[in-house]
């Protein structure tokens, strides 16, 4: 590469998982455990900003999060920042200084997967910044070696899947379906916007110590099946009921590690009870899913997402939410 | 026996599994699929009264449920009371008539063990009344016969085992340790007392629908063993996390049963995350433990009773309290 400046500014997709990841087969590569499929939401974004500069004193990065100032980082998220650019920078052959900027428009780290967006965005922008050539599956592969591992999947635009062999090579993410498919709606129903107590990077490492990890990955590729042939026929209820089955067996998994981690709140059981009652009592067709977090992810199609949102907003346990339709890829916008 | 009237009256107790019952592997029997350790509560009775009488038009059943007004039983209620009567009037070669009349001090259904206390006391009385001998044992297996298996273990006094061999003869109640061994208190946070949705019953059928059913099974001996030796030395954290981590393990299995079954409500949670609070923060010593209701079981030591009790009472998601010491046996009163 030259050793002119370069800038790129990338713009990423939270996504949500209707099968999770859960457990890594290999932590240095950030191999997962299972295969997974998402969606990617439109209205939780990340935008970044990567600047390799000669004339930069040293390596900054700085951090706007959910509409908040922007603050210059340190310690674990600059840190895990760093590491990622370190790892392109190598990539590229270069040792320009680089300064990183960043905003979310969502809140981070509270199951919203604000840490895709953030990495995807930040590999999209890097790899331009860096000049460095490739095609959009080593993207994603170069976006999984980041730790966030689930970033691969805000990639490719709309519905992906995150294919797993338990090699580097094999571990990819790839569309299944473009956004234009089918006019699904996430709402996320925010009943908490603190950060979790225990991290999806140590939640991973413990799933292994639950008796009952072994029965999960057992149960996941029929669901994956489940899920391709729900999207492929735009068969919500197929979906809805492969989804809660997964999002339930991630946080058993969760709640029966050594030691245990519970990462639902009373509101969420609220949440997830007052979907499963309006399908049950007043035939709307809504489902709910749940990240390493306490927020709900309401998931409908869009003609029923105005009463939907209603209905969440009307709960007490909830206190926003965030409606998103189904998203593009990681892509540059400067 | 004679054809002359007799009449008996029996009181037992609720009581709580740390290690629970669920799943069966032949309902006719009421055989468990594994064995399960509970202790008596001694504020948790029903007071039951067998008269035989050949001057009685019809078998009666008369109950008075927490308090309310005593209501001529019906249907379901009516049927159970009346198979385990006819299996011990069978047993007795009497032919007859009965009126059974039972109160008790708390809420049916609730997860609170009602029928636990219910046909352990109606299993002792109308023993009684139809003249039938039998030691401690076989009145045990007498009780199980009943369909509410765990009404087996409000038979002996204190803490008791129900064993498991998976034959009617081997799976039996027998006190672990007696009422005076260890001033443990299990005070009941009342959240809601509305009848649960899916009976227990219907759950023992539902567990083997879950993939998770053999992962827990396969953990239940080493519990087991955890349990009876917190117990024997009176170490209560020895026991609180056995006891928490064989809840969760039953309601993971109830949530992924197929229909997934919840039993929890979001107050329920609440109290839970509470307890495991105060113990982090505050080293008050209390586990939790639920049944197959909404309602939350606290164990703690006598001495801490007053401040968890306290505590719970100042929760919002908690109606009232029933502080529970080690109960007696099933025993005659009259």
């Amino acid at each position: 590469m030259t050793n002119s400046p370069q800038t790129a500014t990338a713009v990423a997709c939270a996504n949500i998982a209707f099968i999770k990841y859960w457990g890594q087969s290999d932590s240095g590569l950030t191999l997962p455990t299972n295969g997974s499929i998402s969606l990617n939401l439109d209205g939780c974004l990340t935008e970044t900003t990567v600047r390799c500069d000669p004339e930069l004193e040293r390596d900054q990065v700085w951090l706007a999060l959910h509409g908040g100032e922007e603050m210059r980082a340190s310690g674990r998220p600059y840190e895990r920042v760093m590491a990622q650019i370190n790892r392109l920078r190598t990539l590229a052959g270069s040792t320009m200084p680089v300064e990183v900027r960043s905003r979310n428009n969502f809140p981070s780290d509270a199951g919203i997967a604000s840490s895709a967006a953030a990495f995807a965005a930040l590999t999209r922008a890097a790899v331009e910044a860096f000049q460095l050539e490739v095609d959009e599956r080593e993207l994603s592969r170069l976006t999984r070696l980041s730790g966030s591992g689930s970033a691969c999947r805000s990639i490719p635009a709309g519905f992906v899947e995150w294919y797993n062999d338990g090699t580097h090579q094999g571990s990819y993410a790839e569309q299944i379906a473009p956004s234009s498919h089918w006019a699904l709606v996430d709402i996320v129903a925010v009943v908490n916007t603190q950060a979790k107590h225990v991290s999806s990077t140590h939640g991973h490492d413990l799933a292994p110590t639950s008796a009952y990890f072994p029965a999960r990955l057992s149960e996941v590729p029929a669901r994956l099946a489940e899920v391709r042939r729900a999207i492929s026929e735009r068969d919500l209820e197929r979906l809805g009921v492969a989804a809660e089955a997964d999002a339930m067996s991630m946080h058993v998994v969760a709640m029966t590690a050594q030691p245990p981690t519970m990462y639902w709140q009373p509101a969420t059981l609220s949440v997830m009870q007052a979907v499963q009652r309006w399908r049950a009592q007043d035939n709307l067709h809504s489902y709910w899913t749940i990240d390493a977090g306490p927020n709900v992810h309401v998931i409908c199609e869009a003609k029923d997402a105005p009463e939907v949102e209603a209905r969440l907003c009307e709960l007490s346990a909830v206190q926003w939410t965030i409606a998103n339709g189904p998203g593009h890829e990681a892509r540059l916008v400067g």
